[in-house]
């Protein structure tokens, strides 16, 4: 029994993603999802609360056959303590997969077994391509499942997305504190 | 389609939950449950991490026909802003089952609807309870799900609350910095 | 130009803490009044937030002739940094009213003045007494001054307080994640 | 009875700022201040504390006929949590003053009617300009009420501004711990 | 070459401490001493800061002739993350030294060797009893080392533990921001 | 009896810092030494974590006939509470050794003696340069104290930088929750 674990931010989730998991459950036993920087939303860069990013999850992936745990995960700002606060907030996992170089490197000096996914056409499959072309008007619904555009839509979240891009902040500099 | 929230710590999930989202599952067309207080583990009233409980749970709902949401909430200590961390972690939810006053209390100022499930022998069906015969070598295995036992048995979690009991720190000042 | 400082938690602002204001405004030339572990509320010792006690102050202090600032302070669970915390967040002043030994402890290993206040009937004139009072329905208006006694009713003050005593949780575990 | 809600960072507080609270002086009968990022100061963008903020807008709305509540609020670095945390620390409020796009879209989301005011000469009559007329020791002080001058004067303001600008630390990085 | 850790909360130092590092310092090769709780000071149970403590502790071992890093350890209140966060600040160690069953599990589930070294009069030599009877007037200066004593006596320590515990509020409620 | 107070991220611990270090030994009767950031490790601008800092740094500073601690420090991000924070952490000092304009000032804000150290090559020896050495694959062992080169070796710290360094993230989200 082999429960594979697979981390992103899913701002928004889209076919990219589906294409891996869709890849890690043809081998895996069971997947646990990790939301990560969970507790942000309502930014240019992270639009989507961890409930709606969670929604467009297990929205898309009702068609695999095997068990599927969708977790939140906070960021704690401290890399050292990261992968135990990772592993204290989901199930039991045997192997990860990442082709994010931190994410490797963490989970590798644990000594726990790491694989890269095969990624499906990665540059048009990114969240920040997808959140530039909502901002722009442009065709985006291509990019995600079914699911991830109708919880978008339900929520507003293309409005949301452009209202919050006509803040003058900058990306590090987006809490609603940061006006002049 | 309406969402059902219920919440709780889980330290360890029991029979009395189980009973009260079988009795959720016939109204509700899905369930999202908190697992409450997430960041602890490894404490005499709090053994096992959100991961652990997270796995109990989901074994023990198998047979539920709608969809269940699992999600750790960790505590932010700030009664005010508790409703609006829950929310931003889970899916959109139309009414909560608790009869914990302060939470009815916090939904309620937020005009949330409220209802009380019923309990299913309460004194006995509880975390305390259990975890005290856990420590004391008492029948313990009848009282939750057979899921909830195979996952306490594999984790060493029997041995894990004996251990944490030898502790002299109350339930106040339960953290490793504690001790004299 | 004399400012004096003056803290409490105000839960709720009571007759004893006006007759300490009254006479410090006698004669200092403004007061700066913290308003302690602003970010607490809907717990049985702190039920109030601090917007509600901030409303109840100002309310009370209308006929008071001199400036006076309401601020409030969060805690930050670090007594070495507590004064620095404070000074940082209010006007500068000049001395300090308190009866608190761990107040006046720490502000005077700054080497900042500090005096303690006359009291006023103390047993009576308390938060913990006022709350008892609100709890078991006896008198309580009397011990406090009559824009207080508005406000509590404005909010539902009375079956806040009532609502989460119900709660079985104490005193240090009374967030909502503590329940059974 | 109307209470309204400004926010800004008042870094520092300018005649832009009280334009604009003049104007809602005129229909509102009391206006709540926040003071937002309360916790920081001694940075390029950021020099003073809320204290002294504090101290400038008091000092500045002298005049100003109905009641103002001047309140400082620290950042939460959750967007989702941030309109409930503010509703926390200030007395309830009807509407909210903001021409911040994420500001107005947080509060939009909670259904609180906002604002946005008539601005005055706003690309003169900002934080931003202002800071960098002290640093460079062009003209600043006909930019801002006469207490606020007066405060940034006793407090040494323009000589902290220059030194911390001395600072190779970016924006970003200019915590007293960043440096090589 | 084998570097042991041992790490406590020394409110004060004492002689019980320094009979175990004695101890210890016959077998390895380095000692770390990790300063729990290194955040709290100037409460009943934690008197002392971070800084006083390691003052204590280096004055003891100046006779020690192998290598010892004294560090302070902040809280972080979540055990499943304590061992990642301590070995995160201190240097690499080998095998700790505790008869604290809580630390024992947390660093047993990871795999690190425990030992419990022999205590010396354990009833006699507690933080617990010295911090008593400095505040009763009864000898304690017998119960640490010399070193201790100076620098309890340099920073006004009997008098801050006596004034301290004048204050009313309990082990559990004693930052300042907790009178009445 | 003059204790000195030096503080740097030490990213890695380099020549420069030595020669500085050398210079104030010279003149004080014992040197406490501050690790900042130390919660931070694992991203490019600091790869190490607070204890492979330590240990470089007592590594290389054997010969320093006076006593020296070293002690890390987590950042607060609260300027104004910094100096109580790094006092309360640390045992009492005397004057502090700087060149940071930002540490100059919060010093002497709180009228604490502060002293700029003569620097040695100033833009060779920083932890910017070495750091570029070590990704890049020239030659950066000539920069450090041997000590230095030995623990980074020893934890694989030239293999870190790398992995770290392929990360798309840029210095300001560099958490492992960041990657698209």
């Amino acid at each position: 029994m082999t429960r594979a674990f697979y981390i992103g931010r899913f701002q928004p989730y889209h076919n990219g993603n589906q294409y891996v998991l869709e890849q890690i459950a043809e081998t895996a036993d069971a997947i646990v999802i990790g939301v990560g920087s969970a507790q942000l939303s309502h930014e240019k860069e992270n639009p989507f609360t961890a409930g709606e990013r969670i929604l467009m999850i297990t929205g898309s992936l009702k068609r695999i056959p095997i068990p599927v745990y969708v977790i939140p995960i906070e960021d704690i700002k401290r890399n050292a303590l990261w992968v135990a606060h990772v592993r204290s907030m989901v199930p039991p996992f045997d192997l990860i997969y990442s082709s994010n170089p931190l994410v490797m490197r963490l989970f590798a000096e644990e000594t726990i077994p790491v694989q890269s996914p095969a990624m499906y056409e990665r540059e048009l499959h990114s969240g920040t391509e997808i959140r530039r072309r909502i901002l722009k008007g442009e065709d985006w619904e291509q990019l995600v499942p079914g699911p991830v555009a109708e919880v978008i839509r339900e929520i507003g979240g293309v409005e949301r997305i452009r209202q919050i891009a006509r803040d003058d902040c900058d990306v590090n500099d987006c809490s609603p504190d940061r006006w002049l």
